[in-house]
């Protein structure tokens, strides 16, 4: 049986970071085939991710990734339980047999801790305290019931792939990878050739140098326009609080707890971005998921179309090489439960098609002088180098 | 019994010919109050007005206007029918005894005409050419049934108060007024010092030379900014169409026969209003109808909506002078079916507050750098000159 290695990434942008793991898998899995399952255009963070999908398929196939499969907007601007469970869904279907993932302590069981988890009684993990975050009332209740906390993002990222594993009755091998290089310094500020995704982007956006922290097609690409930045997107979206009546936004997905009401306000007073999330921030919300509510806003993305969009998942096909080709090919021929996508036509797109909330999100990037991100595109092909 | 004359107008911008019909007006009729119910921010032809209603109302008051009351957007922004009709109730809830207004030909009188039309069979004036706008319709049938035709938009506005006074059984004296100086060619581009609206908002924005045309207190207010134009709001119409549903649109006011769908289709090509609105005409409509209809939608304006505004009318005052408050106190004294506001209130605005949605639509507004329109605002006082 072949080793189908999977990787669950934005790369955005893809760095120096990710082209180390990718070199890791190849040294320690050799794997047969190697996956990545991609944010589309929308990142987990609540942002439009700074250059489009298909330049960053192009970042990641140049650095000998096989297959990159697009991880849509239900599921890619989510928190960790569900984002974690729609994409290991995909990769399910896409057949990995490993998945790799970034780690702050790799050698943490990922798996048996998400099987203790499961034994807390139900009652006590029906988080109810409105004062504080999701993240912190998981954590009081790790440190109850089982002695410990896990507080870095990408524990939690790891344990949300554990749980999601075992949701789907899907026997997956697990590799946390150590992330290399990084430090408290450099997740925010450019240090020698690592540094975080974040780091890279403030850099970009300051007009700093960038170029040693990314390998060359990266840099090749991202010296390109257009970027997309929250600052270009808020007039939108506070057109859209100051415009919308209370039962368009009561519908927005994840606006609950009278938050629409905070929203319009801050809206009317806050002309830029920043200062319109300082308006709606409390010790109950994390960033993130103001962001990503944000995200629903101006992509007008109901509860309903969310539910519908996660009910009728698909594999949109961004680029291969040869390998990658070979290897959906054989899937193909197996009996895949989800439609596998490399054409987007009229039919996928119309009213009741089943990428239509999708296309019409990606739409947002024309307004960010975008070229058209899904009809008649085809998945980017990548030669032997 | 006092002479109250009534001017219904959008002064966008108040102008040369805008001064002389008022002085013809106090040397003609001698009123003991002169009236003008005011567009407010939005006008009939589908457009923000230049410079917003408080500054308009500057300019209205420092031509000696008494007494401005706003003619809100659900009767603003409406074929010429609706206007009519919602601007004469207000008018017939101000006490005004007599109507002036612009006419091309000042001689035929509208009220017989209007009387005439009444008596055409209901069958024959329901209009069902798809292929024909509303205005040349009505004039098949007025050719057909009293051998002539209305073909200027003021002789149709002249006529629509007719019809309006005679089905709010509202007996009104009308004075058409001859427009002065008006020629085909001053239409559109400006020429002496009377020159139409139109032609002066084409050279503002031209930066072309235009201060002979108006009074000195509109040249001042107009020299300052923020002003509004369509190419500054199209963006956000091309975002909405881009990111609502076909539900969403389909409940926007006037969007029927599909136009939804040739709205959405336009916006994804389209990156400016001209290019956007010719993909969009056809014979069936008019540039002013399908421009109103982007207003609506940028708006977010619902047919139910602008139902629920025509039925719940009030008088928002924006200024007036010692003869105008006078006038205002007597009204008030007397049994006035609307309410009379000069102090918008949180109440008024809040979600069931009569003055929610037209608070909501001046908002619009905040986007181009205005200042808040209505809270906190009180009727602008034109002390003696």
């Amino acid at each position: 049986m072949s080793r189908v290695c999977g990787v669950i990434a934005e790369y955005n942008p893809f760095h120096n970071g990710h082209l180390w793991q990718l070199k890791e898998i190849r040294r320690r899995l050799q794997p047969d085939v190697l996956v990545v399952v991609m944010s589309g255009n929308f990142v987990q963070r609540g942002e439009v991710a700074l250059v489009d999908k298909w330049q960053r398929t192009k970042m990641a196939l140049a650095a000998g990734v096989d297959l990159v499969v697009e991880l849509p907007i239900y599921a890619s601007v989510q928190p960790a339980d569900i984002f974690a469970l729609e994409a290991l869904r995909l990769l399910q279907q896409l057949g990995v047999t490993d998945l790799v993932f970034g780690s702050e302590n790799p050698e943490l069981d990922y798996l048996t801790v998400a099987r203790k988890i499961q034994k807390i009684p139900r009652q006590a993990a029906a988080f109810q305290d409105y004062r504080q975050t999701y993240a912190t009332q998981l954590n009081q209740l790790l440190e109850r019931y089982l002695g410990f906390q896990l507080t870095k993002p990408n524990q939690m990222l790891g344990l949300a792939y554990a749980q999601a594993s075992l949701q789907l009755n899907y026997p997956l091998n697990f590799h946390p990878y150590l992330r290399t290089g990084l430090t408290e310094h450099n997740q925010v500020t450019l240090q020698g050739e690592i540094s975080s995704a974040t780091a890279i982007r403030t850099a970009i956006q300051a007009g700093r140098a960038y170029q040693e922290t990314v390998p060359a097609t990266s840099w090749a690409l991202l010296e390109q326009k257009p970027h997309y930045y929250w600052s270009q997107f808020y007039p939108l979206l506070r057109y859209r609080l100051l415009t919308a009546t209370a039962a368009d936004l009561q519908a927005i997905y994840q606006m609950n707890e009278g938050l629409q009401y905070k929203l319009q306000q801050a809206a009317v007073s806050a002309t830029d971005f920043t200062n319109f999330l300082y308006q709606i921030k409390s010790k109950r919300f994390t960033w993130a998921r103001l962001r990503r509510l944000c995200l629903y806003t101006v992509l007008n993305l109901t509860t309903e179309q969310m539910q519908e969009m996660r009910m009728r998942a698909y594999l949109h096909v961004l680029g291969f090489n040869q390998v990658g080709q070979q290897h959906l090919h054989v899937l193909k021929s197996q009996n895949l439960t989800l439609p596998v996508i490399t054409k987007v036509t009229q039919k996928l797109g119309n009213r009741q098609g089943i990428m239509a909330r999708a296309i019409q999100a990606d739409r947002l990037l024309l307004l960010g002088q975008a070229p058209e991100q899904n009809f008649g595109r085809r998945p980017l092909y990548q030669r032997e180098v």
